[in-house]
């Protein structure tokens, strides 16, 4: 049952509402698992069983082999093993990314290209926020050694294309990274088909414990662990294996995916609707091509309003809305994306994320474009007031 | 009650059996603090503040300064977080370390020891088992930038001078790390008062869960993070912050150090009884001096017994007990540790670790000697037997 004085949540892109399969741990399990799976005795294999049980369940829901499966702390961790690698380098190298990756690539690269062998190039997008296959080709060099580009933006949910960037670096020769965490559980995802050779996940967001993700390594990739010691993850990262969080993985993975059709379906509609509602209020536009986009996902700016304003006004009402990555926050500033994307400062902090997943209902859609209507003609009135 | 059904676990060191303030959450705290911390609205802040609340309470049970403490996903990240900062700098580096360190220590230098730009010593130990400060002292060069020797050994539980050796690196202005990942929740821990620059500990080996431990950073040293992104942990580790486990680390960390006396008394009496029932037993010897070990570890052998046998022997037994650490298993070698303590490999393969924490009771005590008593005399006369 709807009722606002829970929070009514609209920032699953952040992190998603715990799904029930997580955290509600089957107490057997942990008194039965919690060995460690390194042990040659009795509490080590079952440890080891269920750490190996969850992995295969995993790469059968995502379609690839076990061994080409990783587990690490998160989406953080994977995309920094992915590009730290280059750092024990002595060669030349090259990297392409681009301009609206997460900070995890984006802040790894700008510390990565202080060292003398490392240059980077961020590729521009175009103003609906795609990664043009075409700039990709152009930006190819002799030298280039590593392409991460990811698969759908955190901020405005633009799906790039896969397929046609991934058959770029193929031709090239170029590994090509991808950081799905914002795609795995809400679009159907075929690394394998698509030729990428690696790829980033986390559970949390898509409703899986936090501090659980994982690395795709494509079989015969090569990988240069960032976390070494133990022989963990056949020596690709060491560290006693967080089994119980693992576990956890594959119960909401399997859920997730299993009802990834019905959900979207349902969160299209939401989406449109909302589209529907708000198209009539002041100064509104959309960021991103509403078709390319995730169903879940929705950018929207109110010209001459100010997002902190609004966002701080929907807080007073228990709905929590974003106004960029969660991860850059605290003080609110311009999206790097929007600003990407060709939008000016100003307008860019006119822009609101809207991120819908598994448990939101319509009567929690009603109550959202309500208020965010009643603000957004409140501080508009009250900015075209003032001299 | 005892009941040899159920595996009798002599492996804390390997990883803890869960407390029951581990994993048995409070629902209404997943529901309520499930938000992302960096997000500026209520779901946020009510995480935000789990957190720092949680923060709060380690660093007073620890005696040093929430500001002082960082979150890992454990001792390996931890460890190497400290260590690769100096894959990032261009000049000259000398680093100081022993050959008893933990695998994420080895390893890690062994990788980094590639770089043309570092050079590492590995101090020797006694036949105790003791880092000596004055090896210490002659090892140090001018161009010495970081000294890492850890507080306890995992393998023989041997407690190492750390305030001779850090006030040795003070003395020579050089940044000392400390692993203390088999020291907190067992012996008292003094970051502040030895003056150690860094510190490493990991919750899964006093009971509380995996996948989550801290860092020591004393106020003024620097750091370079090893996982960017976020401006998560004050810039220093990049990722959504693992709220629930950070929570169950300060809930088993307070019951852990409020008992800690308790329960060291228990053990060390559970310990003068497996030695002086043990002490006869065919080719027995002790690995470290008894007095400058922690009470809950003891690391025998018994020359002209396999120790591989004798595992698997208990295993069959459902007892649970290491023949090292459990990383670096698997096949079982000649233990790093032993080896540097002057034992050949044979008889370093003849020798077991038997290690204790708050679950351990008298039951299980006297089943393991009796056990151990009837396999060594086995093994052993079969062994001499043989032509």
């Amino acid at each position: 049952m709807f009722s606002s004085d829970k929070v009514v949540y609209f920032d699953y892109n952040a992190t998603a509402v715990p799904l029930p399969q997580t955290h509600r741990l089957n107490m057997d399990i942990v008194d039965r698992c919690f060995g460690n799976p390194s042990s040659p005795h009795q509490c080590g294999r079952e440890a080891k069983d269920l750490l190996e049980s969850s992995r295969l369940r995993i790469a059968q829901l995502l379609g690839v082999s076990p061994q080409e499966i990783l587990f690490t702390s998160g989406g953080t961790e994977g995309n920094n093993t992915i590009l730290r690698q280059l750092a024990l380098q002595i060669s030349p190298q090259h990297v392409i990314t681009s301009q609206i990756e997460h900070p995890s690539i984006l802040e790894t690269c700008r510390v990565l290209e202080q060292l003398p062998q490392i240059e980077v190039t961020y590729l521009p997008v175009t103003e609906n926020g795609v990664i043009d296959p075409e700039i990709l080709l152009e930006a190819i060099r002799p030298d280039t050694c590593l392409i991460s580009l990811m698969t759908v933006n955190n901020e405005t949910g633009v799906i790039q294309p896969m397929e046609q960037l991934s058959s770029i670096a193929q031709a090239h020769e170029i590994p090509l990274h991808t950081d799905s965490v914002q795609g795995v559980g809400k679009i159907p995802i075929s690394w394998a088909e698509w030729g990428v050779h690696y790829a980033t996940a986390t559970a949390h967001k898509w409703g899986g414990p936090k501090g659980i993700g994982l690395l795709y390594v494509k079989q015969g990739a090569s990988l240069e662990g960032l976390i070494t010691g133990g022989k963990q993850e056949r020596g690709r990262r060491a560290g006693t294996e967080n089994v119980m969080l693992i576990h956890d993985f594959a119960e909401s993975l399997q859920w997730t995916i299993n009802q990834q059709a019905a959900v979207s379906t349902r969160l299209q509609s939401f989406k449109k609707q909302i589209i529907n509602q708000l198209e009539t209020t002041n100064g509104f536009f959309i960021n991103g091509q509403v078709d390319s986009c995730l169903p879940s996902t929705l950018n929207v700016g109110f010209e001459g309003v100010s997002a902190e304003s609004l966002l701080i006004s929907l807080d007073l009402d228990n709905i929590a809305v974003s106004t960029g990555a969660a991860c850059s926050s605290g003080a609110i500033e311009a999206s790097h994306v929007l600003l990407a994307m060709g939008l000016d400062r100003k307008k860019a902090k006119s822009c609101l994320r809207i991120s819908m997943g598994w448990n939101t209902i319509q009567e929690e859609v009603n109550y959202l474009m309500e208020r965010i209507q009643f603000h957004v003609n409140r501080l508009y009135q009250k900015n075209n007031a003032r001299p």
